[in-house]
């Protein structure tokens, strides 16, 4: 199989429903039909192999799965209904075998398929390292941002926090790609972005985020574009049961990354109302402290002693911002 | 200046203007209002480090325009209004100095503003080679097709063809930039797109591409998608006075890549209509041959003898698709 044909097969697997597109791939740009009365909601993200991912660590399904997913997981954030996608793809020519891509267009034909994306352009270059540039469309009546939060609201957070960072830890010590991985590196290399959390929040919450960068940074850049501060219960923060066997450290879970959880703020009487549709979609959702004006973000721990953290936020060796104040660095060559 | 305060710098350079922008850079995703009654229009592209551009011979502000300008090009060909921008950097950490980043910046700004594009959002990674991708999004009430040409259609073309071709041959023979570039060589360096030539055609030209990888065989798209066949008088392909000077032969006018004009097709009562609204942006607008039935391009020479061309399209070392049948390829290394 020669490289044309490569790509074109390997486009092909890519989902192109019938939903809003009147012209799909195949001509110099798509066209897509926009519900009338909706706002546009737009993210891009890239992985990049030996940043984001070690070929060698991971199961390629799971590379095409987490670039849709953390593109996904900033519409869940504001709200948005995905709808549309296009892919650009740098291919070391030659390099990468036919399975590896083939199963990296899988994973991320699944989870467009689960989400309703219909994958309608690309573009494929020549390069040294392989990477996945995603640009996710999505609509919106109305929008959640990070800026809303009022004192007085409330702080919750769905799912549980710091098994991705765990996860990684545990990914990073080992040799070779595991036969079968734990729930923590699952949760590292297969996050589940929270979509319709983020659409059944709409109109309830004042404020949302993605946790992406650790919650302390992440709740912080909402603190800040808020013009507000907060108090933070730290040993309410939701712990899964195999990240309290892993560790009695609050750390991972105060300051991980990638977890793709949704950080929210709403005023007390919207919290019933949350919880129920948190409920409806089997999701967890745990209030962990309360927005106030003093314009700093105050830790306590369960005796209510103010904690300092070593490090505040997730230290990704990569550099990234979908705007001000979204920046991720990361080890290079983790996966 | 530490990589992040790089990043912020350099996304500062880019417009962010207020039209149909609600939410820019900043939060977790754009907001962007589209125009009622209007359908999306979708391209993205990448321009990668040594497979699209050699950083030591052109000036980086020229990287930067054409990132954007081969995206303008494809919504010209489809007849719609670009837009909104994002931008998804790759940055090898501590190689590239600000200078350089920002005229990269500064190229792409310009060429934004010049066409009211907002970058409403953006991504920066860290990664081994610097690449840029954009995604373009467009609106129109109606779009113009590869499909549509038909039997007795005139087919046309803007500008002159092979300049840029002949531009790179001219720049690959340098061993560093250039203190003054040569027309060609700006040709190939700093393509316009024809975005308002765009506008003009829609509901009269019957079908559209832009060339890219050569007339030949993106007209070839062209006629493929319709289902017909056409005539090429191989004499009439528009050439300019620099590639008169250059050479005699008719090769880079028909099998040369990167020019980023038009080629259109529209029943010969719309022709007159055409050619004024190309006069009217001071375009030059040229017939060049007409749409039959056969199913396949024949090209003709100044007596009328077929010609066979020994290079059909232009080789690229990248795969390039915003759909089927969009593949380039081009030497790495070449700028």
């Amino acid at each position: 199989m020669d490289e044309f044909e490569l790509i074109e097969r390997w486009l092909e697997r890519l989902p192109v429903p019938g939903s809003g597109v009147l012209v799909g791939p195949g001509d110099d740009a798509a066209v897509l039909v926009p519900r009338p009365g909706h706002r546009l909601v737009v993210t891009t993200d890239a992985v990049v192999e030996g940043v984001h991912f070690d070929a060698g660590r991971v199961p390629p399904a799971a590379i095409g799965h987490k670039a849709l997913a953390v593109n996904l997981s900033d519409l869940a954030a504001m709200g948005a209904r995905p709808r549309w996608s296009t892919v650009a793809l740098t291919l070391p020519p030659g390099r990468l075998p036919w399975s590896f891509l083939r199963r990296i267009a899988d994973g991320l034909g699944a989870l467009a398929r689960a989400h309703g994306v219909a994958v309608v352009g690309g573009n494929v270059s020549a390069g040294d390292v392989f990477s996945l540039t995603l640009t996710l469309v999505g609509e919106a009546r109305q929008v959640l941002r990070r800026k809303g939060a009022r004192p007085g609201d409330r702080i919750l957070v769905t799912g549980t926090l710091g098994d991705a960072a765990l996860g990684l830890a545990s990914l990073a010590a080992r040799s070779g790609p595991p036969r079968r991985m734990s729930v923590l590196e699952a949760r590292q290399v297969r996050p589940t972005p929270r979509v319709e959390m983020g659409l059944a929040a709409v109109g309830l919450a004042s404020a949302a985020i993605d946790v992406s960068d650790g919650l302390v940074q992440d709740l912080g850049h909402l603190l800040r574009e808020s013009g507000v501060g907060a108090t933070l219960f730290a040993h309410r923060v939701p712990r899964s049961r195999a990240y309290q066997r892993a560790t009695t450290d609050l750390g991972p879970a105060l300051s991980g990354g990638e977890d793709y959880e949704l950080c929210l703020t709403a005023p007390p009487r919207k919290v019933p109302a949350l919880s129920r549709r948190a409920r409806a979609l089997r999701l967890r959702l745990t209030e962990i402290g309360e927005v106030d004006e003093s314009g700093t973000l105050r830790i306590l721990d369960d005796r209510g002693r103010p904690i300092r953290l070593a490090q505040v936020g997730y230290t990704h060796h990569t550099l990234t911002r979908t705007g001000r104040g979204r920046r991720r660095r990361r080890g290079a060559g983790r996966c």
